[in-house]
């Protein structure tokens, strides 16, 4: 298995991460938290809300789809500088499991970081009322470091 | 350039594509509607909101996705029998330009149909103040009919 | 839909293209040859053989893949400054049916160019005896122009 | 980290994965080899051969998605019954760093099984002269089982 090591060149990181995510209103609408900021790693805790669903009553593969994102996208700016910006470039998604739970835990997690181009993979785990958890999506997100734009910064 | 030209097996597929539509309760957050269902194609308008941004003041890459999944995933059911219910297998985006506009136009458009898969491609537009049309994501979606599962219906 | 028309930087990228397709000795291999080269499209024709098959006689989903990754990549590479080398940052393909014919036409166009990020749509289409064209594959490519690296350079 | 052990329901799957990769002619024509077939787990072997390569003299993209399409197929196959055919319905590979090395370690590995869908993902590994590894694409890969189609058997 690939081991995750990385150094984080803005020592200021979590602060950064943290300050943006709260500035992204995405967020607060859909009921979103941020539960852990650690260097190449971001997870986003979201409750159930009916308010979120499909058709069937799950949770909507658009949402599990925007919690996934930033939580990539946050877990790839831990490890880019002060001054960069990140935008998704891509991202793939595929639904195993009807996202059915109380509550989501949305991993985000660096696989390759890079100057211009950082790649991070997500996992979006269903927590049951048993406490149980069982994977429902995984992704695949392609991010871009932007400096030198002041709309896009952090 | 491909042209589509469709049969849908079920006459009454307008009729349960809006009812289906109008169960996702997720679409209602967002504020998005039905524009147009047609054989193999399905139209979403999303207004801006800034309730869906991220932190630059764009729609959230996640708000794309779930209009452009529903626009998708919708596309796919107008093609499928009465009694078929659709899941999203994966979907794949990619953001060409930040979506910025006062509104949004998510189109679905049924490449593939078939029993078991069919595949569509989703384009989010966004509508300026110009009123002029510009490519924002362009989504593939692979989508699974469902049928004899009554958790999974329309 | 989407009308396509772009502007080439560099005068010269017919023949920086053929240039650099005639150095992949991957396409010599499997038999590709290029078919067309535009502002923002590039077509390759690929003959159907036998030592490219997967375990049911049809050409191997990966083949498909290399000759449309090339179709894809050659296409932003028209659009590209002289002294720019291009990379494939990761593409997706979805297999629309099994790739059987006499021959295949593998097709790439560029949907967004950029400075940095470029996406490219591939389509194949397989040819069969009857002259009739069957698509049989879709792709998004996503591709960076790189520059100063001497390593990576047309 | 998700643990994956898997049942195998085809006591045989072992002796049926590999006649079936004797089968696939794509993995002698670029020289690939079974290194390994575990219940939801296959791994390629792949020397690097000049005849594979780009216009920077690395593997092409579309080989190390070859090689990586048939180890994640395969690994999907494991676990499908004796009966069964595999299909790929799509795939998406992220090229993280130049596939250079003197030979490339390729590994399927199932993360959600099912009875129609199955979902897959792959590693390829470079294998330098110094014999270390280094992780140079990732991917994910949906698979469907197939029965009942003469044409679409193992």
């Amino acid at each position: 298995m690939t081991s995750f090591r990385f150094d984080p060149p803005d020592p200021q990181y979590d602060a950064r991460v943290r300050a943006s995510f709260a500035r992204q209103a995405a967020m607060a609408t859909i009921g979103a938290s941020l539960e852990a900021v650690e260097p190449g790693r971001v997870v986003i805790a979201l409750p159930f809300s009916p308010q979120l669903t499909q058709q069937h009553g799950f949770l909507h593969a658009g949402m599990v789809a925007t919690a996934l994102d930033s939580a990539c996208g946050y877990a790839g700016s831990t490890l880019m500088p002060a001054d960069a910006g990140v935008l998704t470039v891509e991202f793939k998604i595929n639904l195993l499991a009807p996202a059915a739970g109380l509550r989501f835990r949305m991993e985000g997690q660096v696989l390759k970081p890079g100057r211009t181009i950082t790649v991070a993979e997500g996992r979006a785990w269903a927590v049951g009322a048993d406490g149980g958890d069982k994977l429902v999506a995984t992704m695949t997100a392609t991010l871009m470091a932007v400096t030198g734009r002041p709309d896009v910064r952090h």
